[in-house]
């Protein structure tokens, strides 16, 4: 018999929970082992946040061309080959995976491909894979096994008529129609690239606004925006009776009292995930449970000594910042480096064009908590850096206190969103009061402007608008 | 004889200065005017900053047409209308200019086209133009009128063979060679435009470095980054006996014993600016002046009661956001809403492929005040961003202090440089520390994690290298 190998931390999961957390014990001078079932990098890096990104880059691009003579320029032939598009993302999550293979390496990682199953706290076994049978003692077990796409009951997913993002992900050829199903930032970023690329794109909501969890406005502002770019979209609107064929899909939209049959050749479905549970733990090891989702406390520890969690796998927000911030809080913690924290604040981000980007509270939710609040806003089309790069669409809104000028939220629709919402973020970690935003030198032209005048806006001392 | 007009204030000087400190006593219910001798938005906004990004925006996306297939894309016959090209720079600094104007009428500014002369505290007259003659009563004067382009003595500038970058934002044809002398944000901004669009294009700069004030490191690596993009960089060399004749502009680069001799279809002169303080002074009033600034104290008061000066003619760094800082914050002084600040702090930025931007110290500059620093840095390769959009030339350099970890300096090369310099900006602000940075969640995935990242490096804690 093989010998038992023994390690101060094992991580079920090398996504960006997972591996972080390793590679954070790693940097701690721990034994660590990562065992993922897949690849390095989990959904993220492989099926989420990156290949989507180098999609998105192709599709902005190719848009760019199509408009060049905006900039002066002309071009004849703008074509795209779907394939090569496909393949140089695939490519990107592939490089990435690897730097990750490489880093886990670099921290002194155990890294095994295989299906882990706790069998009991210090106690974690492969089932599955080369490594099967394999049978490890540790101290701690941090879980970190994500989520998978939510698929619609009943529905046949064959990964060509019917897919979740993952197949869409590997598609070989440009579909022409495609009814999207779900509209936060997946269901939109997809529904930005099928369209930027030419295909007729339904995209339905089931709640009032797409990007629910955004502030309403911003919601309103960038679907009167999609609409613009040619989207067909449907809020407040149920999927029913969904048939698949030879020839396509057909959906019923039902909107109140009124149906309409939709038909495309794929639809993408993108309702949300479910968590990565089954199967993680012996049959006799029951952690305690919330809504599927592993319940931890302000340490991140289950309620089974020894047992953590972090990642989507502890509930939602389900973003890769959040998860790898977790982990590797929850490993600081475990190992006696500082106290652990859990997440209040974040960012979130949708990378369609405009992009959408926030943190904090949106001013709905600031309201309905009973803050008395004060809002400035800034457009773009004040802005000399968005006006000479024509990227004028969208503003940045920031909530504060009415009293004090703390900032409580931030929501900026435009170019660069989701690189202007870093110095959000840190005003909302730093407690910054907007005058503080305002008192900061901002570089001209930037962007980054607008982010200073909408909190000068608060105090009517805004000089652009 | 017409009636004499009386003002709070007058602003001489309708740039990033002038027209910002007029608005703000606008809005403060003053009764303000402000006198431009040419175009509101000065320089900055008709001949700098902003014409030159709609340039730099163009060339960029030639660029990137051109190399349309990494991102899986094609185009046949990439090309520009150089005029075009120009035309659409002009067009976004008129339309921005008419915003101003629109900004100073918002906030009732009674605004003059005319040369403005201070006759005496309390007294501006127009001496040129329709308002020729007209003389003012007013509690303040601000005097913001800025700096030119300075010349090289004894070289003739005739706007054609030899200019300086205001020709050059109004040619109507792109020159097949041109010797940039000076390699400042001006001179290396128009090497990458002139480059991008296929001119064979000579940078010759006296000093060390290219762009000077930047970090050294930061300023190798874009050196590294023009030279491949097929740019001829002669740095610690002179320019010397400058022959221009029909075909061209001669010069000689002196470089120690080294002399050689260069020949271009132009000659762009980038070799810093000289304030714009003659005659706006009668002869008898004699503000203090040094190196032929206009001397200011910490309430922007020049050495005569109500006499203030902000923006360029008060000295280096010559920049827009400063100037509109000065200017904001000497009009709120004068008015007693609140103390006016000098300024310490503020970020840099060039615009050229990779961008540059920075705030704060270098690290040379951070050892030479004796200061016990340590350095993070992170480079874009490993930013999953950066790889997906096929951008990840540069890196982040953050400069902190070795015990408290509060930042001193941060330093950016790459895609977004001058964007994501703005969290800096706000750290150094609010006297933030790297861990703060590194504590803050920032979006996966955007450029802004390598911000946090650098900072995380300082402390051995970056995840992604």
């Amino acid at each position: 018999m093989a010998e038992i190998q023994e390690y101060d931390l094992i991580v079920i999961g090398g996504g960006p929970a997972g591996y972080a957390g390793a590679i954070r014990a790693g940097q701690l001078g721990k034994k660590v082992a990562c065992i993922e079932m897949e690849r390095a990098g989990g959904t993220c890096l492989n099926w989420g946040c990156i290949p989507t990104k180098a999609l998105l880059k192709s599709a902005e691009l190719y848009q760019k061309m199509k408009h060049a003579d905006i900039y002066g320029l002309s071009v004849k032939e703008v074509t795209f080959d779907f394939a090569k598009v496909i393949e140089r993302s695939r490519g990107v999550s592939n490089q990435m995976a690897k730097g990750v293979e490489f880093l886990l390496k670099k921290n002194k990682v155990d890294y095994f491909i295989g299906r882990a199953v706790v069998n009991a706290p210090g106690m974690v076994s492969i089932t599955e894979g080369e490594h099967n049978g394999k049978f490890f003692k540790t101290k701690n077990i941090l879980v970190a096994t994500g989520c998978k796409m939510r698929r619609i009951p009943g529905l046949e997913y064959d990964g060509a008529r019917v897919m979740t993002s993952r197949e869409a992900l590997a598609g070989k050829t440009l579909p022409k129609s495609v009814i999207i199903v779900g509209a936060g930032a997946i269901g939109v970023e997809f529904a930005y690239f099928y369209n930027a690329l030419g295909s007729k794109v339904t995209l339905v909501e089931m709640l009032p606004q797409i990007l629910p969890v955004e502030d309403d406005e911003i919601s309103r502002t960038l679907s009167r925006a999609l609409v613009k770019q040619g989207i067909d979209i449907h809020t407040d609107t149920k999927c029913e009776n969904f048939r698949t064929g030879k020839g396509g899909v057909k959906v019923d939209l039902v909107q109140g009292d009124k149906k309409t049959e939709v038909e495309a050749e794929v639809l993408l479905s993108a309702i949300g995930v479910v968590a990565n549970i089954d199967h993680v733990f012996a049959s006799n090891l029951k952690p305690e449970i919330d809504r599927n989702y592993l319940k931890v406390g302000d340490d991140y520890e289950t309620s089974i000594k020894g047992i953590y969690g972090a990642g989507d796998i502890i509930g939602p927000p389900w973003l890769a910042h959040v998860a790898t911030f977790e982990a590797v809080s929850a490993v600081n913690g475990m190992f006696g480096h500082g106290t652990p924290k859990r997440v209040k604040v974040f960012p979130g981000c949708t990378y369609c064009q405009p992009q959408v980007a926030s943190t904090g509270l949106t001013e709905k939710a600031a309201k309905a908590e009973g803050l008395d609040i004060k809002v400035g806003k800034f457009p773009f089309t004040a802005s000399g850096k968005a006006v000479a790069s024509a990227e004028s669409e969208g503003f940045v809104k920031v909530i504060s206190d009415a009293k004090t000028g703390e900032i409580y939220g931030a929501h900026i629709i435009g170019s660069e969103a989701t690189e202007l919402i870093a110095e959000y973020g840190l005003a909302v970690e730093m407690e910054a009061t907007v005058d503080e935003i305002h008192q900061t030198i901002h570089a001209h032209p930037t962007l980054s402007e607008a982010v200073m005048e909408a909190a000068a806006a608060t105090l009517g001392e805004a000089i652009h608008i």
